[in-house]
This record gives C-alpha cells, structure tokens and sequence, in this order.
C-alpha cells in the first residue's frame, strides 16, 4: 500500500487508461485524474474518463481544454478535428506504420508536462499514464525509451522531481483486458474508437486492436460493432 | 541565411523573447511566434509580444489560451492568479532563491512540448526561446542541461526530431539590452513586470533585474518607474 500518497493519472476513457486508474487504485493511490480535450474528433471517451474517475473514487477528476491543439496541430495528425480523414488500419502503408497518421504530433511530452506539473503543484510526485506495449510500434512516445529521457527531464527540477510510471507499458492490450477483469472494470464504459460514432466503426487502428484485444482473452466487447450501418465516417463533429 | 527554414518562437512580451525574435527576423528564419496565456496575472506583456511579432513580420502570431493552468497550478506558483502574492526580491529569501515563489511549475517544459508538436506539424524543426544566462540561477528550466535533456527526447520523434534552441543562454540581460539596441527593438514596447500595474512595479524581481540590466548598459528604461504611487499591489487582475 502507498497510503495517502498522490498520483496524478492521465485518462483517456480508453480501455489502458481505464485499468490503469483501476490498477492504481487497488494499490491505495490517492488519485488525481486529468483528462485533456486537445481538439480530438469527439469527446465520448472523456465522459467515459470522468465515470471511471469517479467509480474509483478518485480525488479529483479534472478536464483540461485544450481544443486549440485542433487549429494549431491539424496539419499534422489525422486524430484531430480539421485533419486527415481517420484512415482504416488496413489503409495504413507498412512503411508508415511507425508513425502512422493517428499520431498527435508530441501529444504525449505536452500531457506529461502539465501533468507533471500538476503533481508538483499539489505535492506530489508521480505521474502514471497508461502506455501499453502494442502503442510502441506506433509511437515513439510510448517506448521505455521515451519515459525514461522524460524522467531524466524531469530529475533536473530542484524541488521535486516528479517521476512518470507507466506500469502498463509491457502488457498487450489483451494482458490489460484480463487485468480489467480481474479490477472488475466496466468496459461498456470505456471507449476507444477514434471516429466517435453511435456505435465503434471496428475498422479504425484503435477499433482492430480492441476487437483483436476482447478475442484473445476470449470475450465479448461489450461495446463491439452489431451494425456499422447508421455510424459516421469520421468526419469533423459539431 | 537560412533562407525559407521554419522557426516556432516562444514570446512572452519581455526583454529577452523580444530580443531573441529581432535576432531570428535578422537571421533570416521564417517566424512562427507562439504566445501563451497560462493563467498570468494579467496580458499586458502578451500584447507587447504580438505587436513585436507584427513588427519583424512574423509569419503568423498565435496566443494560446491554456488560462487553465492558473486553477490547476496556482498552490505552486505566486506569478499566477490566485496564487501567493508577488514578493519582491528583497523578500526572498537566499534559501529559496534556485527555485523562487515565482517559478511555475513545469512551465518551460510545457511550452517547449506544445511549440515542438507545433514546429512538427508545419514542417519544421526547430524551436527557440528566450532563456538567458541569469534564469538558471531561480529556474531548473532555463539552464544547459535542461536544454539537453529536452533536446534528448525530442530525439526520438521518428519522422521529425524539432531541435530546441536557446541562442541567448549564456547572455546576461545587459547583453541582451545591449543586443536589443543594435537590432533596433523599441523597448517601450516590452514588459517584465509581474505586477502588471499601470507601470512596473519596480521592486518585483523581474523589474529589479530589468532595472538593473539598463543600468549596466547605461541607458534608460523607456518603462522605468516614474512614480509607484497608483500602480496596484499585484493581486488578480479582473
């Protein structure tokens, strides 16, 4: 147990995030959840972020906007309202798949600054955000490297030097969904398809990992695709 | 010359994102100025940054509205509203002096992260700020090592690593005044002060080192403190 000790955990809504604020929980964390709009397509999965917050009692669950990201960043990222189409993953050429258009560019430093300032700010010093190992591939700022030159960063501060932890970051999104289980998580309250639909489009990168994620453990996602008829196609929200 | 090259600077309206900008416009660097609002107690330095942005030409001047960190980050930081009151320098004890009342937590690293996702996202790759040589004294985030350890991470972006420069680090702000005349910047439009009264505070640390900084140069402040009578004591600003 970490008695009264604070973390500050970045949730997404998603099914990593989600079993990490669980995880975190069980372990007796005092928790600090932050949520940040950055201009995504949708905000469906920050409404899953604050019931998951709240279902584990957190102490504060805190919404950040930063929609401007949207404008500032569209150029760069298929995820962001005012981007690229959101492609299929079969549509993502092998040889972007290290960096595919879903990327945000450096969406995981900017989060991990504010919320390592957060925790500095309300004493204390840790930071967990739910980097799985299937992210690596994707994304550069989800590889052990990355945390630990982030931490490496964030040693230098003379006061308190926050440390990230990211205890997911060698389990597959199908280890996670066990562990979910096991935390007893509500995964029809999760969500993760980037197009924000009515229902999941099971067709998008995020889509394929989480159907592929609920198979291997060998159950049904509670929110898994009945009817892709009457869903969206990605396009910009109100 | 670096001819057509992009370059994201961070402006705050002071003397030395001021002078850094002149100095990039002098180099020749396409200028893609970022201002941001993170919950100051007041704006004033943010208009000087725009209208010296407008002045070199910038090729687009954009303010961020991340007024949210003044609530999330206030329990750390006197310069934010709602937080402590600005002490003067003379209040600070010697103790406290390599990380002041008047540092924000995380700041630097903040913005940095936000200008690089910016600078990756119009095809550049290069980002630079204004710290110079006295920050490293009071803030972990402006010195070498910091600069370094930033640029290490960045590093590992697959597609378009964007490099952090700061090439007034090692300047004293004497220097920079003395730089600042040369390349012609109208200091009257520029602010330091904290405070953000009708005029500088004159006794708040930034105006006691800006104050200082002309004096060495043997020139007179445009700003300087005619009369503290009817300047406000530094708490929030409407």
């Amino acid at each position: 147990m970490v008695g009264e000790k604070k973390a500050v955990v970045l949730v997404s809504g998603g099914i990593d995030s989600t079993v990490l604020l669980h995880l975190l929980h069980r372990q007796g964390w005092r928790l600090f959840a932050l949520a940040v709009h950055y201009g995504q397509r949708h905000s469906r999965e920050l409404a899953c972020a604050r019931f998951q917050a709240e279902t584990v009692g957190a102490d504060s669950f805190r919404l950040l906007d930063m929609g401007f990201m949207g404008g500032l960043l569209k150029e760069g990222s298929a995820l962001l309202a005012g981007g690229a189409p959101i492609p299929d993953l079969a549509e993502i050429p092998e040889d972007m798949r290290d960096q595919p258009p879903t990327y945000v560019p450096n969406r995981n430093m900017t989060l991990l600054s504010i919320a390592a300032a957060y925790a500095e700010s309300i004493g204390g010093d840790r930071v967990f955000y739910g980097a799985q190992a299937q992210d690596e591939y994707g994304y550069w700022d989800c590889t052990p490297l990355f945390l630990e030159r982030v931490n490496a960063l964030l040693d230098l501060n003379r006061r308190r030097p926050v440390v990230v932890e990211a205890p997911l970051m060698h389990n597959s999104k199908a280890d996670n969904v066990r562990l979910g289980i096991e935390l007893g998580v509500d995964f029809a309250r999760t969500w993760s398809c980037y197009r924000g639909g009515d229902h999941p489009c099971g067709c998008c990168p995020t889509c394929v990992e989480r159907l592929n994620a609920f198979g291997a453990v060998g159950m049904a996602d509670p929110l898994s695709c009945r009817d892709r008829a009457g869903s969206d196609d990605g396009r910009d929200q109100p």
